[in-house]
């Protein structure tokens, strides 16, 4: 198997914005393109983009060749769309890791593109009920919020879980996301906001819940010969997995504060990369709404089962602790583009992979980790890893 | 990189079904699974789903967990929908054999499905639209139809091609699905009938185009030693090519009658496969409307650039000809039910190399290819042989 690494990477303003898909694939697209001043559009083969409901707001599907004609690029090896829900974008980069690990493509872009403000933000949240089961959960009210709502719920009465731990996290997000430009959210918060903002599913409050966010990611993705020609500081995929428990709710395990499928796709990431858990310097983990981030915490290794809550209290998860989380912003400061999340993760840790990240650097940051959920019972992680200095 | 073969297949019945996608997805799936008795849904480690307009029939996307769930499938290392128009679901194969050719999979279900007539047949002709380009073709009605009469009347004024020669596709594709139980149209069609049917774009008439249709297909691939101790007939998949000219129909070619980007995804996978077309011994080619099977004769190389007419007019593409083309029934008899289709196509071709395609057989048949566009500038090519004789 060979070798892949990032070698481009750009991002769209995040926010409300009055732009079209094809604006915010430009947007990002050509950030990504001006990164890699070796490649031109045609010297792509191939783009794949991850993106979850351009059929209900833009009444279009086909969005892979929409973004190629938009960018300029001729697809020679693949062109496709990734669909996952919350985890398109990364499932886009592993169509297109594994097209070039299998020598099948060397160069290839990832996009992932979202406008979900469309034509109005509460059409959107309408929108964002396709993702759960239509006929079986969606219909009846049982829509993201109140599914984590009761993995927050569990894991307080399981574990002393605290509304303030909970809250700890939307501070850090929106804090670091102050110091991201491209963030929907850029004025910080503090624990008394977080804790003041309007209940959405108890005990998650708005500030605790990833915002309805317009954005566009992109990433270009190297064999190991051609990602050395191209940049002195690949950033390599070290290792990946995927894992699933259940699509209902109801299919899932009997507890919703434990994710096994979590610990399943980390370890099979792990394995892959020939590391441990303690080994993450910078982790880019999908914060839809607080809770995941705690449990994501236990279920990736950062700490023990049941101990997130005082594991952000502590500051263990920011700047001069154990592991940086989400230093972009996350999913709550940043925003949520659905399909661009995962490629906007892997564009945050190619910068601080590289050293390039400004304000937000994790001082020598060498190994990153990015996770995003689908639902509770669908993961999927990646490992990402600079040369060895 | 390890090669990658097809265990098992299953289609469900085409047709206006009164069935929901879930139901399709179990019809096609269990068939498929029933066809390789060593094989149990737990021992698949991942499931990649090509389907196109969920989100604008049945509200629903994430629907490779849906489709995992109702099979009972739990992915351990791959689980993502593809979308890519028409090409949904050879696009969704190439996944899953990326992943297996590059080692991070062993064994995989592909499964295509689509549900169009929903709420009604009228919507799914709205619905067909966003395969387009909304903003700037399919607003002002250039929708496939027209742009596909394009390309038969340049044929025409070009090459001479005649009306009756587009018909004798539609005779062919008709009278082979007849031998199909599982196609949309069983009941055969004279060259009258073809010719006497509604116009729908001129020169293109209604036995000329696929119908919409639902219905869902599946197979099953497996890494090389796994593939061998399922089954003592593998179909190994041989070649692939996929190349874009263009999304927009004003930013292809001046000739709509040549498919370039055909002919170098074709040429691609010839090459991968180490073959010529004159190996081909059978092809399942995408017929969405007769010139487009007349045009892939040219592009993929079964005969010479505006010799389509007279190839067909000759028999030379059907039973006792240079190339079976369509045994299953095409686009135009089995239906293009979209995410489907190219999943159908290689369940045709498992069959056929396996030499159980009853009725249909066509005679010791030991290399197949399958053709799909996705609009007239977009093309993806499989090869698929079985082990030699």
């Amino acid at each position: 198997m060979r070798q892949v690494a990032v070698v481009g990477a750009g991002v769209s303003k995040f926010g409300v914005r009055k732009a079209s898909y094809r604006d915010l694939i430009w947007e990002a697209g050509k950030a990504c393109l001006d990164s890699v001043p070796g490649v031109k559009p045609g010297d792509l083969q191939g783009l794949v983009v991850g993106s979850v409901m351009p059929e209900r707001t833009a009444f279009q599907s086909h969005i892979s060749s929409l973004a190629a004609e938009a960018l300029g690029i001729r697809p020679s090896a693949l062109s496709a769309r990734t669909e996952h829900m919350c985890a398109s974008g990364t499932v886009g980069i592993r169509y297109a890791y594994a097209f070039i690990a299998a020598g099948l493509a060397d160069l290839v872009m990832v996009l992932g593109v979202e406008k979900l403000n469309q034509p109005s933000g509460e059409e959107a949240i309408l929108n964002m009920g396709t993702g759960v089961d239509r006929e079986w959960e969606a219909a009846f009210g049982l829509t993201a919020p109140p599914c984590f709502a009761l993995a927050a719920q569990r894991h307080m009465a399981a574990y002393g879980t605290t509304e303030e731990q909970l809250a700890m996290v939307g501070v850090k997000n929106h804090n670091h996301a102050a110091k991201n430009p491209t963030a929907h959210f850029q004025k910080g918060a503090s624990l008394d906001q977080v804790l003041c903002s309007r209940m959405i599913a108890t005990p998650l409050r708005l500030f605790m819940c990833s915002p309805i966010t317009d954005g566009a990611a992109a990433v270009i993705l190297a064999a190991e010969e051609r990602a050395r020609d191209l940049t002195p500081r690949p950033v390599w995929i070290r290792g990946t997995g995927q894992a699933l428990d259940g699509f209902q709710l109801t299919s899932l395990h009997e507890d919703y504060a434990h994710w096994p499928a979590l610990k399943r796709a980390s370890e099979s990431a792990y394995r892959m990369a020939g590391i441990a858990a303690r080994d993450i310097d910078v982790a880019e983990v999908h914060d839809c709404f607080a809770i995941a981030e705690l449990i994501a915490y236990e279920e990736l290794g950062f700490c023990e089962k049941g101990a997130a809550g005082p594991f952000v209290q502590a500051g263990r998860s920011d700047y001069g602790g154990d592991v940086v989380v989400n230093p972009r912003g996350g999913l709550i400061g940043c925003g949520h583009p659905l399909g661009a999340t995962g490629v906007a993760q892997a564009a945050e840790l190619f910068a601080q992979l590289r050293g390039e990240a400004g304000a937000r650097q994790v001082p020598d940051a060498a190994i990153g980790l990015t996770h995003n959920n689908s639902g509770m019972g669908e993961h999927v992680v990646m490992i990402y890893g600079r040369d060895p200095s």
